[in-house]
């Protein structure tokens, strides 16, 4: 039987603040970032990848993090691990001086969601197939064993929940040959990051719409007249029927992001996304009243099931964006989910970053398999960025998702880009060995 | 004029979980810990302490956080950071990169607690005088400027902040003469730790009795016929009217909890102490209405004031128990202390661990002479633990915090004991340096 012979985590830093990609209004700056781990087997080929996507300093944090984390893992028979994805989930999570820096929040659950992030991609390599397929595969009951559904008893209790997965079991094979034809429906924010210039946000809307996008998202929030001026140019190219969104990463406080957002409201965004504190759950409730029709969507920075549970039970979302390496793995992940189901709120997972699409593709796809059954008001993003340091990266068509096929979770990293830009002995950045800082 | 000329941080950890003290139904087996942070000056005799309370594992991870936080300050003149402390505050927390790993929550956000603790102590060691009496010197303009009211403007603005302090401007030299005399009223959790036998949980508790205490907190939600009988010998000890306080340390779902809590009515306990997951803002409400007119308590593992604010929108709140060394330092802490007053919630400090009384009888004093003006339903924590590492440790009389007199906030460790328990080539932790985890 193969077993996990060590942990390897490595801080791999694209300095992604050279070009502005991935600037906003809270983040100017970012160098996109993951604390990588891979858990190295004795079996020929095995290994499982994993990552937490950050955007620059303090990755060194969660990679340390991540070691701590991973420490029970070594000697572990997989066959054993993969048998009981929950158990697992559960003996990392609930290490108790560890605990007391979060609980399940920050860098220590971030460390968590690269690590079981990791476990998964190895169970799905493991049964040799993609993790959509893994999840698409077990029954309600095992489902929501691996589920980490603590705390959330007030709401959906175990047995609620299987009763949900239940619903959708039947369906679940057309669903799938459904995706295959025609893939899973994506969004793209490649085209409205905050550094770039007019003519560069129209070239890139225009080719967005071309590229058969039926939405596009812009970051705004930094200087009103810009957005007008900016979703303005938007509006044009998209034509009255496309769908704008808007996303102003956390930089209003309520009153303010009520104000804005109505001045704003000209140009028929379809959701202001990340208006305020991402912990601001009556917050969110209070602008989405006051801004309704335009929707509320948050998530990314949703720090766990605790916070979403909340979210849903304070009318507080029109679009729940969870974030596949912030959350704790597919464990907390999967919760999130049956709680979305359970009020009937879309999941429209945050991509983008490093890696971030190659993870969510599979997420959406067992969603609308096992979960929700429902593709209505359901668009996942997608953000151009950095695919090309993926071994399996994921592939758009017709600005739709196409299913993977690989074995895991398209979480493994070429080799290459790792030596590259590991940090901060890579080559890349060996060059700026005096000066770890950017220029 | 003095500067700053570098920064050590210290991994310090005491082996308490050899003696179950600090033990309860979630962390049973803690080291109390710190991540101290020493700023040194080229001013004789001049230095800034601050800490960060962790329970072991990962303290590492919160001195390397320390460590970046604390980078900019060093070459800052003294002077000039302790003129605008709000500004210094606001530098180190906008960090986007770091803040992604947030925001404002788990290990960087302790981690800048306890920098910026050591901040505020060197303020005022600068000013020759205890924490306390720099708060109460400050104007209601200075102090808000220092407060962090970011996303707080739906419920408080500035203007506002500014109002509330005002009113209690004129007084404030008769309460601090008021504490002078009696100090600031106190309890005791040091008899109720989960792990200690009923008989010496009786006797604990027959001392606290004759040393003044009126209040005694009990640690349960282990066992429920353990409760029973460890909650009837303490209010046989203390009597009818003595006031009983018990703690679950986060154990229980919401319909769990509320059901243990109405299983322990019978013993008429002012409080329960964080019955749930400390992020459950509207399952503390609901806890509440369901066990009144037992109140609810909760706040150690408060991440921000953001979650403050909630807990106060939502009426989940009887007390709110801050942790001074969990929110960012003096800035956030008297952002909660705004809104607390704002919705007349008694604030009554976490504290133990290690250090922890000897800042929080600091805030509670301030809290008294310059926002909420009143002693009602007000009695702060207090632990008979570890004081003895401390340079002028708190002192307790007649069930009271004594006024600290000494310059500073009162964060300063002995060389002796950061030699002895420094993690892990201290002289204690250097006995176990081939098995670092305790026998």
């Amino acid at each position: 039987m193969p077993c996990i012979t060590s942990v390897e985590v490595v801080d791999v830093r694209f300095p992604t603040s050279l070009t502005s990609d991935g600037s906003d209004a809270m983040n100017k700056d970012g160098d996109h970032s993951a604390a990588y781990v891979v858990l190295h087997t004795d079996a020929p080929g095995l290994a499982g990848h994993g990552f937490t996507f950050t955007i620059g300093r303090g990755t060194d944090l969660c990679v340390a993090a991540a070691a701590q984390r991973a420490e029970p893992l070594v000697g572990r028979d997989v066959d054993e691990l993969c048998a009981d994805l929950g158990g697992i989930y559960r003996e990392l999570q609930s290490d108790s001086q560890l605990r007391w820096l979060g609980p399940d929040k920050g860098v220590i659950h971030l460390a968590l969601a690269a690590v079981m992030n990791a476990v998964w991609d190895l169970a799905a390599r493991r049964a040799g197939v993609p993790l959509w397929r893994l999840l698409s595969d077990m029954s309600p009951e095992q489902l929501v064993d691996a589920a980490d559904l603590r705390y959330l008893s007030d709401v959906l209790t175990p047995a609620q929940a299987v009763q949900l997965l239940a619903r959708q079991e039947t369906g679940r094979k057309q669903r799938i040959a459904e995706l295959e034809a025609s893939g899973y429906p994506c969004y793209t924010t490649s085209a409205g990051w905050l550094g770039y210039s007019d003519a560069k946000l129209r070239r890139l809307c225009e080719e967005a719409v071309a590229a058969g996008y039926k939405h596009v998202k812009l970051k705004v929030g930094s200087v009103l007249a810009d957005d007008i001026r900016r979703c303005g140019i938007a509006r044009e190219v998209l034509g009255p029927d496309g769908n704008l969104m808007i996303d102003a990463n956390q930089v209003w406080d309520v009153p303010q992001a009520i104000e804005w957002v109505k001045a704003l409201a000209e140009f028929n965004p379809l959701w202001i996304e990340e208006p305020t504190s991402p912990d601001d759950i009556l917050g969110h409730a209070a602008i989405r009243r006051a801004v309704a029709p335009i929707g509320v969507a948050s998530g990314e920075h949703g720090m766990n099931r605790v916070l979403f549970k909340q979210m849903f039970q304070a009318g507080a979302l029109d679009y729940c964006q969870l974030d596949a390496a912030r959350l704790g793995s597919v464990n907390e992940v999967l919760a999130v989910y049956l709680l979305a189901a359970c009020f009937d709120v879309p999941v429209c997972p945050h991509a983008g970053g490093v890696g971030l699409c190659e993870l969510v593709q599979h997420l959406s796809i067992f969603d609308y398999v096992a979960v929700s059954g429902s593709l209505d008001r359901r668009v996942t993003e997608y953000v151009d960025h950095l695919h090309e340091h993926f071994v399996e990266p994921c592939e758009i068509r017709n600005g739709a998702y196409v299913l993977p096929v690989a074995p895991g979770y398209s979480a493994e990293m070429h080799t290459d880009s790792l030596q590259t830009y590991r940090f901060p002995d890579g080559t890349y950045w060996a060059q700026y060995a005096d000066r770890p800082a950017l220029p």
